[in-house]
């Protein structure tokens, strides 16, 4: 979420604007990671925003424009802070393997933005318009330069996409629910830790890379990213 | 969904009281598909099953007890449908095979039935209890066995299921929103046809088949099972 920090001679009305509309999008992401966009109200965002009904129309058009800001500011930023932070790198495998492990750290850091984008996958927006356009587009390159090899790039891309979510989904599960985490340790000795790591390590042998490569890959320290700071 | 028929010598009022409780369960697989059990009430739910609300009660206890019910129903009675017919294969990978693409075309042939699947993905209650439970066994008989070679059991094994999970999310909006078939088409070309056999040469590949055995796998005839009937 985009902190509201003062400007310098920002007049007051304009600060008071930023503050509003950030606390709506706080209000949209909190409501609509845990029910969904469609069970939330706009009475019921202006509540948890604790601000005006009709402030709501100074700043969006409707429910869905509230939730395409969201997606747009809060996945997009990150999409291009990530982006920008890997331009050290120039192998498609270590950006996915950063790109990967920053999603997992930040869902860590961030359980309700982690949830979010669950409920976001796969959709139109995201694949063509919100983050999944930058892991796309590093994924493609990987394959027309063959770092990447795989014989269906569709279905290994559903695959590499559907990974990072699931890892999400039982990262969230390990953090939340200790009757998880019994049931898997106790099912065959599971180890849960490290769950970025080793879901960066999954995604690239799915792309071809073979165990080897793929664990030193994803075991390279990791860039330096505020993931607490991050959009 | 249980289909209801006239059973010999069934007394009238029985008869009643399981069409009614069958219409119960449809209703809450429609509502909690679409917007989860959480934002679903019991008053929504007799109200769709066209049933007075004090009749809920003679059916079940609560609203988390008709969800247990829709799931134990459900999903292990299609778990165990899958199982039944899989006895005729002994290798764990042509029995992955066949459950991948039966889920695939079970999620085709009822979306709501995948949908509802989607949104109790990785939930305790699908691994331990749920469908889930059918998948894990059968891969952690072939890890055992040797016949699945994986470095990291449990990263692959999230993998599979999400990567399933992925191919109905992709499959049900190729079927449903022709601008996302548009954007991946365009994109790079995609084919969009066949994901059933195409998700389950995915996931034997994630669980270290070679591509060329598990095309040959995956694209063996399929058991004769009936999808629109099965639970």
């Amino acid at each position: 979420m985009t902190a509201v920090t003062s400007k310098p001679n920002e007049p007051r009305g304009a600060r008071r604007k930023r503050e509003t509309r950030s606390r709506l999008l706080k209000a949209a992401m909190t409501l609509m990671a845990v029910r969904g966009k469609d069970s939330v109200s706009i009475n019921e965002l202006t509540d948890a925003a604790d601000v005006g009904f009709g402030s709501f129309y100074n700043h969006f058009k409707s429910k869905d424009d509230i939730y395409n800001a969201l997606m747009a500011e809060v996945f997009n930023e990150f999409g291009i802070a990530i982006e920008e932070a890997n331009k050290v790198n120039d192998d498609p495998a270590d950006i996915i393997s950063f790109a990967v492990q920053c999603v997992l750290l930040r869902s860590k850091v961030n359980p309700l933005w982690g949830q979010f984008l669950l409920r976001t996958a796969f959709s139109v927006e995201t694949i063509v318009g919100g983050m999944g356009q930058y892991m796309l587009k590093d994924l493609e390159r990987g394959v027309s330069e063959k770092r990447f090899v795989v014989s269906d790039p569709l279905m290994s891309f559903v695959s590499v996409g559907s990974t990072v979510m699931g890892a999400i989904s039982i990262q969230h599960n390990l953090a939340s629910q200790s009757e998880i985490v019994t049931a898997l340790a106790e099912h065959a000795g599971y180890n849960v830790t490290n769950i970025p790591q080793r879901t960066a390590a999954t995604v690239l042998q799915i792309l071809g890379i073979n165990e080897e490569e793929a664990n030193v890959i994803a075991s390279k320290p990791l860039l330096d990213v505020d993931f607490v700071a991050l959009p």
